[in-house]
C-alpha cells in the first residue's frame, strides 16, 4: 500500500497560489460593515483545509499548470468563491443549539447570536456568487446555481429526517452526497473547466470529487464518534446531540433486534448526554459499524481513483490520487 | 389633489399577469422535500401586497403593453421572482426574537424554528436567482446581484445600529435604502429592460423605484406607531422592541434637549414593554414626529413623480403615478 502523504505534501504543486487564498478571501469579503468584518476576520481565523480551493486549483493546474505557474488571479478568486460558499453554509449550519465549536473556535451563532450568523451567511453567499458569475464561464455558472441548490435541498433534506430513526442508507448517501460532495465535485470541474476541459474531462473530473466527497463525508461523520473534541475542532457527538443519524448508527439500527432497536432509540430520547453518547458509543463499537462505515468510504475511493485513469502521469494526478488516501487516514 | 385609488384599481392595467403570480411562485419553488412545502404553502398563503412583482410588470407593460396583455410566461416568472426573494429576506429578518407575526401569520421562525427559517429561506433565495439568471439578460441579472448584495448590506447596516441612540437621519436613510429602495427599483427596471427598455428609460424607473421605496419604507416604519396591529398584519411596535430606531423616534431624538433624550434612552433601557411603548408614543405625538417624517415621503414622491414625466401618457402611467399616492395613504 502506498504511503499516505500529508495534505501540505498534497497541496505541493499548488502551493503558492493556495496562499494566496486567505487573503483573497479576505479582499472578496472585504466590506466597510464593521459589524460584518468583525465576524468576517473571527471565522477565516480559524484555519480551514482549504479543500474546496485546492480542488478548484488542482482542477486547473491538471488541464493547465502555467495558470497556477503564474498564480492567475481570476483563478485564485474562483477557487475562494467555493470556500466562501462553503463558510456561508457552515455559519447557517451552526445555528443550531448544539454546535458550540467550529474549527475549535465558539461558533459565529454563539458569539454574535442567529440573527448575525443569517445576515454575514447571506453576505458570504451573495459575494461568492457575485465572483463566480464575474470569473467563471456562463457554464461554470449554472454549475454553481444547481449545486448551491442541491446543497440547501440537501441540509433541508437532513432536517427534515432529525429523529428519524428509520432512515435508510439510501437516504443518509442521497443527503450526503447534496449536502456535500456536490460542492467539491462543482469546485473541481470548475478549476478544469477554467483551464479549458472538455466536457468529456470536466465529467470525469466531476464524478472523482462525487466519490471523493461522498467518502470525504462518510469519515467525518465517523470522526463525530471517535475525534478528539480539541483535534477535530467541532463538539464531539454534535450529530447526535442534534438529532441527526449518521452511517455508523443507520447501519447499528439495521442490524439490530426489534428489542436492541428499542434500547437505542430510548438512549436518544432520554436525557443525561454523556452517559448516553458512552452507551451508543459502546453498541456502536461493538457491532463494527465504524467499520463498515470506513468499508464503504473505501470503495468510493476505489470508485473515484478510476475517474482519474484517463488522465496522462502528472504531479497532480498524484495529488488527487493521494487525497483519497488522506481522507481515509485523517484525524481530524 | 387628486383622488386615491385602492391597490386593486392601480394595477388594473396588470391584473391578468399578476393573478397569475402567486401560482408561478408555487410552481417555481415546487420541490418533493415535504418541510420545505409545508413552509412555503404556509408562508404564501399570508396574502402581500405583491408590489414587487406588480413594479416588474407595470415597468415592462410601460414599455411593450402587448407583452402583459399575453402573460407572456418568462415576464411571469420573472416578476415571481422578485418576491421570491424578498420572501426570502423576510423569512430571514423575522429570526429575531421579537417578530411573532408576519401578515396576521405566526412567522416561520416561531412556528418551525430558525434552522428551517434558514434554510428556506436560503432555498428561496437561491431559486428567486435561478430564475432571474435564466430569463434576464446579463444585465438583468447583474443588477439583481448588486441588489442582493445591497439588501445584505443594508441588513447588517441595521442590525449593527440597533440601540444606536445616535443613529442620523442620514444613517436612516441609507438603511432604508439598501435595505428597500434598491429592490423596488431593481424590479421595475427589470420588468423595463426585459421589454426592451433604452439604458436612459431604465434609468428613470430605478430612480421612480428608489424613490417610491424609500417613501414606503418611511411609511411603513410610521405605522409601526400608528397601525391597528390585526390591520399592519406584524406585532405593534416590533421595531421598538427589536431596538430599531426609525424616523419619527431618531427625529424625536434629534429635537430634544439633553435631559428629554436622556429620559427617551431610559423608556428603552426600562422593562414593562407596553407602558414603555405608550410613553414613546406620547412624545412622538407630542412632537409630531410622524408628520414630519410623512413629510419627507411627501418629498420624496414628488421626486419619484419628476422621473414619470418623460414618458407618454397611458393607463400604465397613471397606475406608476397612483401608486405614489396610495403610499402617503395606506394604512395596511
Amino acid at each position: 500500500m502506498s504511503q499516505t502523504l500529508t495534505l501540505e505534501e498534497i497541496y505541493a504543486p499548488i502551493e503558492k497560489p493556495l496562499q494566496q487564498v486567505p487573503d483573497a478571501i479576505l479582499k472578496i469579503l472585504s466590506t466597510p460593515n464593521d459589524l460584518a468584518s468583525d465576524v468576517i476576520r473571527y471565522f477565516f481565523s480559524g484555519k480551514g483545509k482549504l479543500l474546496r480551493p485546492a480542488l478548484t486549483l488542482l482542477g486547473a493546474a491538471l488541464k493547465q499548470p502555467r495558470l497556477v505557474e503564474s498564480q492567475n488571479a481570476a483563478l485564485i478568486r474562483l477557487a475562494s468563491s467555493y470556500e466562501i460558499f462553503h463558510a456561508a453554509t457552515l455559519i447557517h449550519d451552526d445555528i443550531i443549539d448544539s454546535a458550540y465549536l467550529r474549527r475549535n473556535l465558539p461558533t459565529v451563532n454563539v458569539k454574535w447570536g442567529a440573527q448575525t450568523a443569517v445576515l454575514v451567511g447571506d453576505y458570504l453567499h451573495d459575494r461568492a456568487l457575485d465572483v463566480i458569475h464575474t470569473e467563471g464561464s456562463r457554464e461554470v455558472f449554472s454549475l454553481f446555481l444547481k449545486t448551491a441548490a442541491e446543497v440547501c435541498d440537501g441540509e433541508i433534506h437532513e432536517l427534515s429526517q432529525k429523529q428519524n430513526f428509520n432512515l435508510t442508507e439510501e437516504d443518509y448517501f442521497e443527503i450526503v452526497r447534496k449536502k456535500t460532495a456536490v460542492l467539491l465535485a462543482c469546485a473541481l470541474e470548475s478549476g478544469a473547466r477554467f483551464a479549458g476541459a472538455e466536457d468529456q474531462e470536466a465529467a470525469a473530473l466531476y464524478r472523482y470529487g462525487h466519490y471523493f466527497g461522498m467518502a470525504f463525508q462518510i469519515v467525518d461523520d465517523c470522526l463525530d464518534f471517535t475525534g478528539n473534541e480539541h483535534e477535530f475542532g467541532k463538539t464531539l457527538g454534535a450529530d447526535l446531540e442534534a438529532g441527526v443519524l449518521t452511517l455508523p448508527l443507520i447501519r447499528l439500527l439495521e442490524i439490530s433486534s426489534e428489542s436492541e432497536r428499542k434500547d437505542i432509540v430510548g438512549l436518544f430520547q432520554a436525557g443525561g448526554e454523556a452517559s448516553r453518547l458512552r452507551s451508543l458509543l459502546d453498541k456502536i463499537r461493538e457491532a463494527k459499524t465504524i467499520e463498515y462505515a470506513f468499508g464503504k468510504a473505501r470503495e468510493l475511493n476505489a470508485q473515484a481513483r478510476r475517474e482519474l485513469e484517463s488522465f496522462p502521469a502528472s504531479p497532480v494526478k498524484q495529488s488527487l490520487d493521494k487525497l483519497l488516501d488522506y481522507v481515509l487516514e485523517r484525524n481530524k
